[in-house]
């Protein structure tokens, strides 16, 4: 099996959730697995001055209108979060936890977050509202609760976030295909034809 | 005939660039004529906030990265310009006393300086190369010459920049149809349906 697809997103990000919805049938159907990284864009939106869109003067008005729009061309569902953006620790530290019990239900936490933040309007930045996600899955809500301030797992997000800003990662969803970066989910066309042909 | 798209762009901007050798045939298919606005992404990066893509920490590497392969994957020929970003004032002058001579030669005239830019690495914000570029299309130099610093097109190149920002152009490529705003030449999936469908 060829390598991995490295996809990297942050919770606040709607087309980091479009991507999430898309990114594991495009890698199955090249016989990819994905690799999920939750990354705090907050962190990295430091190192390089950028906002989050919404808060740009003309493009933020704009950007509003393209979530709902390219969720609609992508056929995906989507209502825009009535508190945006959000902090998205919780979610990030919950899943890198997940990933140490069980990596298939810790993928399904990522998407059953996501949905519950972009379709529910649940507002993820809350602690208990990771928990309730991902008690719903089967997951102990004890130990979700108690990994969300365990010191360990505070530091492996760290980590994880500190790795990610070295690779080059910048935004969301940014995905890495054998070296090759692509940023957003509008490069998923891109990244198909990477995938067949080995790149151009 | 359908109203006519409204497509505006900054000669400095390579997704522009892009976007100004697909926006005739996507239009011609859809039955829609175009209008060719000049813009001065200088001026909106002032109101916005935003910089040219290559000064972005992190961002502009994979900008620089991301040009290339998105020329290869559109089949557009490319080489990025030696001097860049650079000011697109002259060209766009040029294009707005072109159009008040004659409409037809106007948008050949864009797409020849965007490719001297793009493909041949002839710096353009030079006003004896845009003189040049316009003498080859049948336009005459001595008048070229004179229009770039005729009074009249300045203001005229104002006033269209200022038109634009009040509309809400932010970037380039950014493509209006029917009232609908598209940035990016990522967006031309989505264009093509809006033309096909009317929205959803």
């Amino acid at each position: 099996m060829a390598a991995a697809i490295d996809f990297y997103f942050d919770f606040s990000s709607p087309y980091g959730y479009l991507a999430s919805q898309k990114i594991e049938a495009l890698a199955a159907k090249h016989g990819r697995a994905v690799n999920w990284h939750p990354i705090l864009l907050g962190a990295i939106f430091k190192i390089t001055g950028m906002k989050p869109l919404p808060e740009l003067p003309m493009k933020g008005d704009y950007a509003k209108r393209d979530f709902a729009r390219s969720a609609g061309f992508l056929g995906v569902p989507f209502k825009m979060p009535s508190v945006f953006p959000i902090s998205s620790v919780a979610a990030s530290r919950a899943v890198y936890w997940a990933q140490g019990k069980d990596a298939k239900k810790a993928v399904e936490l990522v998407k059953t977050l996501y949905r519950a933040f972009f379709v529910d309007d649940l507002n993820i930045s809350e602690p208990e509202t990771v928990v309730k996600v991902a008690a719903g899955l089967g997951f102990k809500a004890d130990e979700v609760r108690a990994a969300l301030n365990d010191q360990a797992i505070k530091d492996k997000t760290k980590q994880e976030v500190d790795a990610a800003i070295a690779k080059g990662v910048f935004g969301s969803p940014y995905v890495v295909i054998d070296g090759e970066p692509f940023w957003g989910v509008d490069r998923f066309d891109q990244m198909e034809k990477w995938l067949q042909t080995g790149g151009w």
